[in-house]
């Protein structure tokens, strides 16, 4: 009875797709305070309508999973919403929507969240739903055995049948070796099959609780408020006292380039990407990840970017080209650039245009011009970011899901406009080298099956 | 103060070199028994000469490692000299060396072994000794630290001194991508350094007992005797009773090609090796293992096989060529071609020229002769090896560690007759997919390190 948990995580994703990464905001009056229990709780005001959105962002995603029980972070953001010993399956769901809200939830490598948008009168209630299911979930084998259908069938769906989700998932094995976001986030399949209810408890109890979690607030609220409301429901659950610490296996120091090659009758358009391994704001000395989101911004960041400008303007050899940055992550990350062929273009011509394009940038940097363009950009984006409440709740959570500050958030646009020229060539050289790298070859194979070259 | 622990395994062998693997022997009558608290015992005899071969099997190797840990298992390995409180450190390889005796110890995958040899009077004094390190061993940061610095520079020797070596581990991380397998017994150097003594003692308690132990002695014995020694001596020792099972990640059915390139100045010898994801013994359903094995040499084992006659005699365009089969493991294993060109030979060609063998059998299977030469020659080889008490004692060390019966040994000449032409073409067939492999080009870079392409 409960409506669409979304995957919205890297792991997944189509690779044509920029994500909209670490978007900052330098507007609202953003408040930030803790619970004795150890819930975060931020609340930022967005008075221009009677509406909040509240999201519960817990810092619990994939890569936390223990080896061999891939997709139980996502296979649990589904149970979520198989009800309490106070709330049976579908009654939160059903209020949300009876109430005229919205709602929606999402795993990543790194957190799993859960979102609710409502008239602001409402948000005491949520809340009440929200903190009962923190701790409260009801697990019946009736009620997991068939989820776990509902999720081999998303894992169909979203990666068996998209031969580009299949690439993106086998690049991504190639590309982190000993890091868990090497894992696809949904899971192996043959993985999920064996997850059941008892791995499902054992991991909720584990990471579910009000000192792994950050509440998030945005909208037509005061602080004063929202601290009063978040007492009386969240504030009366226990802190989980063996909360571990979240440490990862690090990826070794990368010495040889990668390629992995996808064929499928299926695939409509053939792409190119090459993923690079590149540190996160989390993981960076300081500018290098303010540095590379300007990097991928100058290289793939939309129609006046170097590649599209070379390879689509220019050449003609591609249909669409582009970069992105994952910068908001954990540990050790991804700048991933990509581009599909005209027809007629192979893609070992494709690739060699892009490898001139980003030689370009590495070796004789960027100009002044397209770093104030870029930066004049990325600013923009984070203002306009305000005019979204799920937006702005989201960059903030997902900030600090991932263990950033506030302040990450707040100053972004600043640290931004203090990249200089010199920082982001300083970028490409170090880390723009391919055997840093995975490239990926997404081909359309002949009808029958070819099983060897 | 300790002898060499050499680090025989698949991880970080050679690409070119070929396994021998579960060669098998027809000959001697093995006894095999159990004591009271699990360990498992082998006894060969072997009458030639009045000498004696020990060697005590733990089941853990490095893909018994926790994530973020890897190494351990072999720098225990190299800490199992470090003494008890009994005998000092040293004083186990001291007395060996008074009386005349080799010894070794090596960690893989799936197994860490001790082996020494000795006249036949001192088996009693060896498994006095070994038994007293099965859970008398005492570690102290002074003994334990500098070790690690040994660790360390075995790697930087073994592996990041030699690119083939590190294309091997780049290759095998591309390979494995959920399964342990993929990452090197030697460990990652990052982690290697972070190892302790906490760690090691912890990994020794819980894996280091008789229960979870076999003991392989070959040699100038009766079963008797080596009975009453082996219940003075390890008999005394506690079961341990929290033993786990080993249960690793299983690899996802693999989907895409994946390439590894290594650019190295210091090749001397480019090469191409194709791991192709295969079942192990213990893996595969009745008879596709034995076919394997007899694939891998028909495809490439010595200079009558295909890739050999193919590449090196009739087209000329490789130096060398082979192939090879990692059928003894616990879990899926690797299948592997390699070759390495002629001067003025690109690897491209030399790729296309390996291609066409390999299609070639996969498509028109095995000429009856082949089969037969073949065939003949690993039944002979499994004769051969019962000349070396070691190597015997090795195959069934190795064998009865990753959970395969006295019997796959005994029996595996007669398996291995039983293969037909058929047998070899469907496994070719259906193993032998670009899909499940891993292809490796080490090629030499120039002397100024290009960074990129």
């Amino acid at each position: 009875m409960r409506t669409i948990a979304v995957l919205a995580v890297a792991g997944t994703a189509t690779l044509a797709e920029p994500r909209p990464d670490a978007i900052a905001t330098p507007g609202p009056e953003v408040s930030r305070f803790v619970l004795a229990n150890g819930l975060e709780v931020v609340v930022i005001p967005d008075r221009r309508a009677p509406v909040v959105t509240h999201m519960i962002w817990y810092r619990v995603g994939s890569a936390d999973e223990e080896p061999g029980k891939s997709g139980l972070a996502h296979f649990l953001e589904h149970l979520m919403f198989k009800g309490t010993a106070k709330n049976p399956a579908g009654r939160f769901s059903q209020v949300v929507a009876m109430i005229g809200g919205q709602e929606n939830a999402f795993t990543g490598p790194d957190y799993t969240a859960y979102y609710q948008r409502v008239a602001r009168e409402h948000l005491g209630t949520l809340m009440e739903f929200e903190a009962d299911r923190m701790i409260g979930l009801v697990l019946t084998d009736a009620n997991v055995l068939p989820e776990r259908e509902v999720v081999l069938e998303e894992r169909r769906t979203r990666t068996d049948n998209d031969p580009g989700a299949q690439l993106s998932e086998a690049a991504q094995a190639a590309l982190f070796v000993n890091h868990p976001y090497g894992r696809p986030v949904i899971g192996w399949e043959h993985e999920i099959r064996a997850l059941n209810r008892v791995d499902a408890i054992a991991f909720y109890r584990r990471h579910y609780a009000p000192n792994n979690a950050v509440l998030v607030i945005s909208g037509d609220v005061n602080v004063e408020d929202v601290r009063a409301l978040a007492e009386k429901t969240y504030g009366k659950l226990a802190r989980q006292p063996e909360m571990k610490l979240r440490v990862r296996p690090v990826e070794p120091e990368p010495r040889a380039h990668r390629r992995v090659v996808f064929a499928d009758a299926r695939v409509a358009q053939p792409t190119i990407s090459r993923s690079y391994l590149v540190p996160s704001y989390r993981t960076a000395t300081r500018g290098e990840a303010e540095a590379l989101e300007v990097l991928s911004q100058i290289i793939g960041g939309g129609s006046t970017s170097r590649l599209y400008r070379a390879l689509v303007v220019d050449k003609g050899v591609a249909a669409n080209a582009g970069a992105w940055y994952q910068g908001t992550a954990m540990d050790t990350s991804r700048l991933a650039v990509w581009a599909s062929p005209r027809p007629g273009v192979t893609l070992e011509d494709l690739e060699r245009a892009i490898d001139a394009v980003v030689a370009e940038v590495a070796t004789n940097g960027v100009t002044d011009d397209e770093l104030a363009r870029v930066k004049t950009r990325l600013v923009a984006d984070a203002i306009y970011a305000q005019d979204n409440q799920a937006t702005l709740a989201r960059m903030y959570g997902a900030a600090l899901a991932v263990g950033l500050p506030v302040e990450h958030v707040k100053t972004w646009p600043d640290r931004i406009r203090a990249v200089s020229a010199d920082d982001v060539r300083a970028v490409a050289n170090r880390f723009l080298d391919l055997k840093r790298a995975v490239t990926g070859h997404l081909i359309k194979a002949p009808a029958a099956p070819e099983k060897r070259s």
